[in-house]
């Protein structure tokens, strides 16, 4: 299960992936086939979460990594390139957001 | 406590919101004090979850519902439409992905 929370110092990056509806499912499942075979398996992997929008335009990974460092040593990673590169192949854009939890208010 | 489960049926709603830098702050303040004051007293406000990017241009808040129904209704509440058009000051941009959990892979 994915916790969000303020007080743990980790970094998330949320990654928002533009796609035609007919490419969104696709995504969808490269992505997580991405995480079971390579990125859960790297070091300072926490979590990815993969939504769908309900318009079929939108794929956002929401995922966690347990700093800057470990996510930027994934992007050298051989398996996790050729992943990369197959999620381009159906992505029209895509907007990596890099970022920290400022706050997190729950019931 | 956030968390993220693909199996809970829940509403999510990835608001990025394009800020200058200048503006980073003083939006994620602004979104903190809506959650406060009115968002979590509204019937099925289930989190809100406010990120800043470390390139100072967006603000990501990451939030959950009950369902579509009781995020829709939260748009026509006065106190929201206050708050919101106060943050629509502070942005360049905003895109509002309406979504769901598709998978939720963690260690």
């Amino acid at each position: 299960m994915t916790t969000i929370n303020a007080s743990k110092n980790i970094f998330t990056l949320i990654n928002v992936f533009h796609v035609e509806p007919k490419n969104q499912q696709e995504l969808v499942d490269l992505l997580i086939e991405a995480t079971e075979e390579t990125m859960r398996n790297l070091p300072g992997f926490i979590s990815a979460n993969i939504h769908s929008s309900f318009d079929g335009k939108r794929v956002v990974n929401y995922a966690q990594w347990e700093s800057k460092e470990h996510f930027e040593k994934m992007l050298y990673n051989s398996s996790a390139i050729l992943h990369m590169k197959q999620a381009e192949k159906l992505v029209n854009s895509f907007d990596p957001i890099q970022a920290e939890v400022s706050d997190s208010i729950s019931i």
